[in-house]
């Protein structure tokens, strides 16, 4: 891992930019010296790292006592995407704007994505706790499928918060059963890509014994601030 | 309203028995002198305000800088029961232990027990808005039906929390889209005596622009803690 930039924000967070690797990434960590636990926080279906409401999130996550981390997926944000990349999200722009179905092609697009990106972001998970100053236990936040995923493979995951507004491919719906942390799942009430009743299904086929639903009314992108102060607190419950 | 007696409790609240008329209340206030906002806490299907779980959340509430208030509807509670009040639950008990269907029944019992709390808990809330100390704004917490009936009614409920775990009859469901005030709407996601899919279609029908559900794993009486410690944030947010 090779920090490549760092900023002190006016909130006293550290900000590092890294790189692992061909992987961009970034780093906030709070202003104290004591080790903190650790936070990966990915978009859904691989958004930029960059976009401004995950950083928000991230920072404000990172004031309350976090490391919190993100890193591009291939294809996405600053890595280079390939002709294949392109081709498939072009046909999700056009079927999208002929409002035919897009199930067969989100499939196809965020089955592969998912798959790429779980073994990179547990070759980040092992380069972030080396850091002095992120002791764990390690959270997630954030897209679904790649989340689940994770919480599946990887034991080091002890709690998980997922944003149910990405398409969740079929491996990652058949597997959720096998989800066992605890777990805060936020629902966008009319989400406009997203039906409801898939999302409720997929909350209720989870196997942990501790979930909580959290829906609000409004569009994708229309999550209240306080959804974000309310996933510190469920770090603070089981991440402490 | 008459004061019966009072007493400070170890966590600095001062709780006080009142009566007003034949109804038989408690209120809960914060130490300080400043008047702070009110809410009315009542529970599901009109069980007794003395019950334990009631009196915690109230306590926990009115810590939080709250003066919390409750009464015993008519026929609960330390009220007397007329013998159409026995007759009736004694049915819903038979029924229930037949494993037979008990909308009927319920919406017999609670129709007219919304019917009759109603106008109990205005003078309530007249009486309440008068004590010093007691400033408003006012929120409600708790029995979803009674609470639906209230924030039509009474333009001073301004924020709402309902737990989604009594009969809602069917008045209350119609009039739900006239509820337009702020809500938090608490639902267990396996509670054994209401059909999870009502709740959330009460959920989708309130005409709140501001609707916030929270469901967490578990059955009727398995509502996490947290819930308590969350409602009174989502006060902060509208009653401060």
């Amino acid at each position: 891992m090779r920090l490549t930039s760092e900023q002190r924000l006016d909130d006293g967070v550290l900000e590092s930019e890294f790189t692992l690797g061909e992987i961009p990434g970034t780093l906030w960590t709070p202003g104290s010296a004591a080790p903190v636990p650790l936070v990966l926080m990915a978009h859904n279906n691989g958004l930029p790292r960059k976009d401004p409401r995950l950083v928000a999130r991230a920072r404000h996550t990172a004031a309350a006592g976090y490391a919190v981390a993100t890193i591009d997926a291939a294809g996405c944000g600053d890595r280079p995407r390939s002709a294949a990349d392109e081709r498939i999200r072009a046909e999700l722009r056009r079927a999208v704007q002929a409002g035919e179905p897009v199930d067969e092609i989100l499939e196809s697009l965020v089955g592969p994505l998912v798959e790429r990106a779980v073994p990179e972001w547990r070759t980040a998970l092992d380069a972030l706790l080396a850091l002095p100053g992120i002791g764990g236990p390690v959270g997630y936040s954030g897209w679904a499928a790649l989340g689940i995923r994770l919480a599946v493979a990887e034991p080091r995951i002890a709690a998980a918060g997922f944003f149910a507004g990405g398409y969740v491919p079929h491996a990652q719906r058949e597997e959720a059963r096998q989800v066992t942390v605890p777990l805060l799942f936020l629902l966008q009430w009319d989400d406009e890509g997203n039906p409801r009743q898939r999302a409720l299904d997929l909350f209720d086929a989870f196997g942990s014994e501790r979930k909580t639903l959290h829906a609000n009314l409004g569009g994708h992108v229309g999550t209240p601030w306080f959804e974000v102060e309310d996933g510190c607190r469920f770090y603070d419950r089981h991440l402490r």
